[in-house]
């Protein structure tokens, strides 16, 4: 078994409304870092896996993010793993 | 002015308990995911940054993290401009 680390970004989609980050927006403007904006906040997940080899590693934290980690309606997904 | 887009990912100091990544790794071992550990939640956080030159933008969004999208105390930063 060999032994990977996942970093996987979870972000909303391009047309979804991010009100968390539209919050952090008004907050940056109102510090005066008003040269700021299109402000978007996603989750950042890093984990260890232990896999037989690279496509089983992919495989495995593919289905973790479909089933678990992400909302494929309103979340895309992307990972690295080293 | 050039324009810029900031790649931000904030994480829980190595030392802070991770209750949130905890959930999730107890989730994942119910789903037969028990190959996966060490589970660490942080944000992923993406903006539009205009500034006159790469050393100031970089400066802006080092600023922004400390003052505003950080918990210093508890969580660590890092950023790639583009």
């Amino acid at each position: 078994m060999k032994k990977y680390k996942a970093e996987i970004k979870i972000t909303l989609r391009e047309n979804i409304l991010d009100v968390q980050g539209k919050t952090i927006e008004h907050a940056l403007f109102q510090l005066d870092y008003d040269m700021m904006g299109n402000v978007r906040i996603g989750k950042y997940i890093t984990l260890d896996i232990e896999a037989q080899n690279d496509g089983q590693a992919e495989e495995l934290v593919k289905d973790a993010c479909q089933k678990l980690l992400s909302n494929t309606v309103i979340e895309d997904f992307s990972f690295t793993l080293e």
